[in-house]
């Protein structure tokens, strides 16, 4: 039978979601908790391969297995054995047909980040920070050259392995919240550090460094070069992952919250 | 000279406030780090001696050095030798009746936890965490009986070196956002993990297994074996300290936005 399962988790923790030489991938600790529930090997498929440093507020994944558990065991079974950077969330039996990647139609990212003179030092691995004075209107008036279909080619790592750099961009919204930033970004698939890049350049126009016409120039220009820095992983979130609703999964979507 | 400093950390970095043999300490890293600049040994005071895994968001501490630097360089320059985990955020030279610990009038504690049926994976290290389902009301209807001038004796650990269990708590207050549960405490001086053994006793409270009254019957029975346990460092976090307004302090408090 094939399971589905909803995965939080601190990216700080791990190196990455892929499974690494070292065991040190989230894909490692969930193959192996997972393992010890099935008592069998099995091999995990992710929404979305996250980098170092990023986290997963939502990640959907799913495995393949002959161990008949109450699909229960695959949520509070399996967290007894994951370490506590790591946390199923929920666990639903799916179609043959069902793929955590192949299937998702959309992905979800959100990214935090701390405007003041000095980084914070209780969130310095969950959120992203920049020291100079950020103005949010030129930042929204900037975001919306974003959205829609563009060749992202500006935003995309060199080592990226995407067929095509055209993307469809269907969310890209910021807003402030006292001295946070939070961005929210949606689209059918991302290019490598693509949310970190876009948001690099977001930041320069906030603190006047460009104009937010740079934007729509870096989109035309279509030139990895020309644009600003990529922007630290720290304060990125998959925030979530879509869905046909006939898959008839719980909710694959998740905020971050505040007090 | 004498100098104050606003300190924020993340107590999952630290074994503790005080000084380790093992340097692990907050107060190891800090006095490292202004040697740096002052160049010279420092000995650094703290308002509150906050236990492994409890954070700060506003620990004031002070030093006395004969060394002459611009105001700043205590904070942007003590910061580039500090660990990310922690942070100084803002520096001030006061007089020398001042003393971190002796001046201050009253300290504040804020403690944030997540009522979910699985922990947080995230926010493991800064957030408690319950699982049963935790009803508000009666919290607030218990909280109210710590409130006031009160022999604490039931909440403190036996460890504690304090001279007496009695002390006035002024603020005792809990709130609910969403699924997170925030208890905010105010008093002239705290025993040692009471607020842990506060907020344990509370949520037994929410999660109906006692009545709001068994708070009354605590504090009157002034018996630590009759409570119930002390609850996870993880949520806690220093979150102010109070002195005269004559000291001239900056901004000596500071609640948790984000989480």
């Amino acid at each position: 039978m094939r399971i589905a399962l909803g995965v939080e988790y601190n990216g700080a923790d791990f190196c990455g979601w892929q499974s690494q030489p070292n065991g040190l991938g989230v894909q490692d600790a969930l193959e192996l908790a997972i393992k010890m529930i099935a008592l069998q090997s099995v091999r995990v498929h992710a929404a979305g391969r996250t980098d170092t440093g990023v986290h997963a507020l939502m990640q959907v994944v799913h495995f393949e297995t002959t161990a008949e558990r109450p699909i229960t065991a695959w949520v509070r079974g399996v967290n007894a054995y994951l370490p506590a950077g790591v946390r199923v969330l929920w666990s639903h039996e799916v179609d043959e047909g069902f793929h955590a990647r192949f299937s998702a139609t959309q992905r979800s990212y959100q990214y935090v980040l701390i405007n003041q003179a000095q980084p914070s030092a209780i969130s310095h691995h969950t959120l992203g920070w920049y020291h100079l004075p950020l103005v949010i209107e030129p930042m929204q008036t900037a975001i919306a050259y974003l959205r829609g279909e563009h060749d992202f080619s500006a935003f995309r790592a060199s080592e990226c392995q995407a067929k095509s750099p055209v993307k469809q961009l269907s969310v890209a919204e910021v807003r402030q919240v006292g001295q946070y930033f939070v961005f929210n970004f949606s689209a059918n698939a991302f290019l490598q550090h693509q949310v970190r890049n876009m948001v690099g350049a977001l930041i320069y126009v906030g603190a006047g460094k460009q104009q937010p016409e740079s934007i729509q120039k870096l989109l035309q220009q279509a030139d990895r070069t020309q644009a600003p820095p990529t922007f630290s992983p720290n304060g990125l979130y998959l925030s979530g992952v879509r869905y046909a609703s006939a898959w008839g999964l719980p909710d694959t979507h998740k905020q971050l919250s505040f007090i």
